[in-house]
């Protein structure tokens, strides 16, 4: 039986979904509970990483189990056993040829930038800039963005050169609510560092840093050395995934 | 020179303001860095206490400089020097017969529960409860605790017999949105675990566990054992302190 889970997680208690070395990665605990569950190892799959610090309110997982038990079973025994900073929200027995990496058609990222610079609760959950951000000149920026791209200017140096960086923004919103700047960043995916680096390529538009035209420029340029910017992953949350 | 400051802090992170023997509470910790300033022992004077792992927005305390330093200075220095849990909000300069703990006329406690049991990012800034609370029943028992009562029913059993445990309550106010009921509390001043209790109370109202008359009788019983219930630190926040 296959189970797809989406889970929430307080991101700054962990080194992000995966580690090689590092541990205290949320993969790892959730694995560490169900290997306490079936007495066997049971490996998940995600819709995705995510990096160190960086929030889910909607990761998506699937893992099989061998077990006679049914989804809100599933949901109760990880709830039980992990730490308050992972929580299940929702299990539901899918096919065995569903796949939370493979059948991912879209994806949801917000992000928080604050500019209550002396606020002390925020730090593990939002970006800090001391300057008010112009939203008319993100929101020219974040069309600039929206559309089908090769994002290869707004992602790590490190990746694997076979793969394709095109990836077609549907939308980005952009909002502001007192001292809070929000982003909303949906597309049929993400690659590493991108919406962290389109974050902060928005944020230095709005601080009058750089110009709008200067970020049709950086896209256009389709080099991985053309973005020196990359947000706080702290005020980074994966909201959603969406499948068919 | 008496500077009075206004200070925000994240509570979670500490023991309290004032700690005995457990070391960590934000007294110290703010005492610490004014010595580092001063070279010598400065001592600060606060509203009153807040308990463990509860937060501020707005505690204020005074002390007393012989340093050339204003304001300003002042309030650069003790942000550069504090963790980032702790945060100065603003410092001005007060006559000499100013006291933080005298001369408050009134204060204003919030307290924030939420019946989203399965989310991770608010334990440590929300109570919660699984139930949804009725606002209604609430509300009505809140009428009765508005006013000037002896409060002994609604504090430790511990406090000092030879002090007053009449206090006047200006205003409570609940209001609900979402998955949060939020609490407000302004008063002339509160006893030792008295929102808590008070919070703690009209929580089992709107849980249908006691009665709005029951209120009145615990009120009117003065009897510190009459109330056992005393809400979870996390959700309470010491939001201002009003001076003449």
């Amino acid at each position: 039986m296959r189970f797809k889970v989406v889970v929430a997680y307080q991101g700054n208690a962990y080194a992000g979904w995966q580690t090689q070395h590092l541990g205290n990665s949320v993969q790892e605990e959730i694995e560490g509970v169900l290997k306490q569950i079936h007495k066997y190892d049971v490996e998940i799959v995600a819709s995705g990483r995510t990096d160190a610090k960086v929030h889910a309110l909607g990761q998506v997982f699937h893992f099989d189990t061998q077990l006679d038990i049914d989804a809100y079973g599933v949901k109760c025994a990880l709830n039980a056993l992990l730490s308050k900073r992972i929580r299940v929200q929702s299990v539901s027995a899918v096919g065995n040829d569903f796949h939370a990496r493979f059948h991912a058609t879209s994806k949801r990222y917000d992000y928080y930038v604050s500019n209550d610079i002396e606020n002390p609760f925020i730090d593990d959950f939002m970006g800090k800039e001391e300057k008010k951000l112009q939203l008319d000149a993100m929101q020219q920026a974040a069309r600039i963005l929206i559309g089908t791209h090769d994002f290869t200017t707004f992602t790590s140096a490190r990746i694997d050169e076979r793969k394709s960086r095109i990836k077609t923004i549907y939308n980005i919103e952009i909002k502001q609510e007192g001292h809070t700047t929000h982003f909303i960043f949906e597309g049929n995916g993400f690659l590493r560092y991108m919406v962290r680096m389109l974050t902060q390529t928005l944020i230095e538009v709005g601080k009058g840093r750089i110009s709008v035209d200067h970020v049709k420029v950086m896209l256009k340029a389709k080099d991985k050395h053309a973005c020196k910017f990359k947000a706080n992953p702290c005020g980074l949350y994966l909201v959603n995934v969406c499948y068919e």
